[in-house]
This record gives C-alpha cells, sequence and structure tokens, in this order.
C-alpha cells in the first residue's frame, strides 16, 4: 500500500506511532545541522573565513554522534515493535538515510579543510571558485529538496533530486575540464587548483547523497527500490511502483 | 550477549537459522564478486589491459543487483522473523556491508574508467604506478581481511583492519605529494598524473569502506558500535563492548 503522511498517524498503539514520527524528526534534525555544515563550508571557502572553516571540522563530531544515535533507536524501534510493511520500510530508510547524511557531513569537512589549505597558500581568489559557487548551490538544493521530500513522503520531489543529479555531474564534468587547462596554463597554480577540484569532487559527491537519499524517499512510499536505475527511467519505474 | 560462529546455530527455528546463513553466505559471494572488480581492475591498469577494464565497467551492475537483492532477503527476514539482539544486529550489519561493499564496486569502476583513460592517451608507464601497485596490494588485503573478520565473526582481526587503515591513508597523502611534485615539473604530463591521482582516491575509498565493513564485525559481535572511534582507541573500546 502506497503511504502518505496520514496512513503513519493512524497506528492503534499510540507510543509506536510517536516512536516513528520521533525518528522522523530527528533525522530531519540531523538533515538540518549537515545543511547548515555544507553552507558554512562553502561560504568560508567564497569568504575566506578560516575561523568558520575550522568550526565545520570541530562540528563533524556532532554529525557523527547524531548518526550513532538515530541508529540505535532504529535498531530499538525494530527490536522491540518489530514493525512490518511500511513501518519496517521507514525505519530501514531512517537508517540509510544516516548514512548519506553522515557522509555529507564528511563532505563538508573535506571542502572546508581545502578552504582552509587555499586561505594559507594565500594567494587570492583561486581559479575554479565561480564553478564551486554554481555547483554548490545547485548541490545543497539537492539536498534541501530530498529532506523535504522524505518529511513530506513527495515521491515527485524525490524525483527531481534525481534529474537534478544528473545535471549536476554534468557541470562538474566541465568545470573539471577547465580546471585541468587552467594547470596546464599555469603550473605554479597547480596546488591550489587541486584544491579547488577536491572541493568540486566532493560537492559532486554530496549530490549523489542527495540522489541516494530521494531514492530512499520512493522506496519508502512505494515499496520500490529504484537504485541504480537511470533517472531517465525514474518516472515510469516510480509510476509502476507497487503503490 | 557476545556472540560467536556456534551460537548463531542454536536457533529453535531450523529455517530462521538456514535464513540467516544464507544472508551470510550471499554477502560473502557479493563480498567475492567485489573483490574480484577491485583485483581485474588494478591488473587492467598496471598491464594496460582495455578488455578486462572495460569487463569491469560492464560488471559493475552485477554488484549492484546484488546489493538489491540481498537487502530484499534481510527486509524479508526482518518483517518476517522479527529477529532481536544478535540476529538483529547480524540483519542490521549485512544491510550496512552492501551499502560499502557496492561503493567498492563503484571505486574499482572508477579505476577501471581511469585505466581506460590512461589507456588511450597511451603515453607508456605513468607515473606514480609504483604508489598505485603499492596501496592496492595494501587495501586489497583490508577488503579481504574484513570479510574474513565477518564470515567467521573475528573481531581481533576487525581491529587490525582498522589499524591498517591509518596506514593506507598516511601511504595515500604521500603519494599524492610526489604526484603533484611530478605535476610541477611537467605540466604535459598532468592529465595522466590526474588520472592516477583518481585511481589512488578510488583506493584510499576502498580502505575506508574495509574499515567500516570492519566496524560492523564489531557492532555484529560485541553489540558495539564503533564508527566514528579513533584506531588507537579501538583496542580498548572493543575490549570494554558488551559483550
Amino acid at each position: 500500500m502506497e503511504i502518505t503522511s496520514e496512513t503513519h498517524s493512524q497506528h492503534i498503539s499510540k507510543q509506536f506511532n510517536h516512536e516513528l514520527e520521533e525518528l522522523k524528526t530527528h533525522l530531519m534534525a540531523m538533515g538540518g545541522q549537515v545543511e547548515k555544515q555544507v553552507q558554512d563550508a562553502i561560504h568560508a571557502l567564497l569568504e575566506g573565513d578560516t575561523r568558520l572553516a575550522e568550526e565545520v571540522c570541530d562540528n563533524d563530531q556532532a554529525v557523527n554522534d547524531m548518526q550513532i544515535k538515530i541508529d540505535e533507536e532504529c535498531t530499538r524501534v525494530l527490536a522491540r515493535r518489530q514493525p512490518a510493511a511500511s513501518d519496517l520500510r521507514l525505519v530501514l530508510a531512517v537508517i540509510r538515510a544516516t548514512s548519506d547524511l553522515e557522509r555529507i557531513g564528511d563532505e563538508a569537512s573535506k571542502i572546508a579543510r581545502n578552504a582552509l589549505a587555499l586561505a594559507e597558500a594565500g594567494r587570492g581568489t583561486p581559479k575554479g571558485v565561480i564553478e564551486v559557487r554554481h555547483i554548490s548551490e545547485h548541490v545543497r538544493k539537492m539536498v534541501r529538496d530530498a529532506l523535504t521530500a522524505f518529511a513530506r513522503f513527495d515521491t515527485q520531489l524525490a524525483l527531481s533530486v534525481a534529474r537534478e543529479d544528473e545535471l549536476v555531474d554534468n557541470e562538474y564534468t566541465t568545470a573539471m575540464r577547465s580546471l585541468m587547462t587552467f594547470m596546464m596554463e599555469d603550473p605554479r597554480s597547480i596546488s591550489s587548483i587541486l584544491s579547488v577540484m577536491w572541493i568540486l569532487r566532493a560537492l559532486e559527491r554530496i549530490g549523489d547523497h542527495a540522489d541516494n537519499l530521494a531514492e530512499y524517499v520512493v522506496y519508502l512510499v512505494k515499496g520500490l527500490d529504484i537504485r541504480h536505475i537511470d533517472a531517465d527511467k525514474l518516472d515510469e519505474a516510480a509510476l509502476k511502483g507497487k503503490g
């Protein structure tokens, strides 16, 4: 059966329903924290704000702790409530989602560390910053939309995230090619351009993780595992879902 | 309670026991397939074997399919058997492990794609190949040991994988620095050295995933979540485990 926000409110056990809602709330809190980490890392890079970059690195542990805590909650719900059908899918989707959120947090730290390296090298605005700004806006929107899709069980929004990921991958490939050209033209800039490349790489990975989050929403709502299905076949697959 | 291979054989329900054993068997089969993908990708690179590189790319879908299949099996076991305690941990550890194995498969594909790019550029043996060979042997051992540790519920072997990961990270950092120097010395080699850098990066990521697999073994056996604990504190943490 396809689920909506309402079906989850119809549990006989109010306490069980409350626990499932809590899981979602905690996942959203973790998502909010991770979004902030990405935003701060990019801001630190673009503004050369080393203090903020260090803060992002320091805050990564808090994200990791949230993952452990939510996963423990999920395990408790599985053991005590023995959920079935859509409730089981919700718990499994939350477990998978914390893993991707934690990795987005890791990527934000990598961006912050490279921002620090660039600031230390202190050679002014590095090449490729326009591309970073552009792709980072795209990727942040993907993370935000994936989390909203999760909160609202919105498969249409989730599918739009998957389509967005293809755009980001194309932008990433183009940007990497330009950066390689810059390197060849000015070998003295190799070190700083490599830092920008690692940042772009981290952004591209964040896009992939947002895409994963979106896939869990479809799994959660439709009971359909769409991992490893191409984006252009996704609409069809989602419509044919067991929902 | 700490579990051993034996405890899992003492289920009242023979059928349930069989299902749990099947899960482990299928995970090991997926692990074997992924190990082969990594081995083939490295072999393709070192021998300039483009046909083998293409094969690795083609075979990635089979790994993805294995993940979906095993995850479905896990979901069925959770729904039908409602496992508790160490059985629940086994199922959750398998779900987490398929995710890391699938990502190791992705990294093997990336290595194969970069091996193809290097072969097409056709500029002879690229710089950094010695480092790739060395780190790849290390990383392949980590994957093999992590899988063995999973199969045997061997936490000591699992902890050795975590320690190995620190070595690999150090070797990776050193190799990347040498490659950057090569680039600066010979800007015409930038493109091929970048390919080697992506390959090293993929290997380093494979090491991280092997480390994750090892952490699930400790979780599985000791009921202790050691993700995000530094390797040098691991022995202590594992000994204090709830086991």
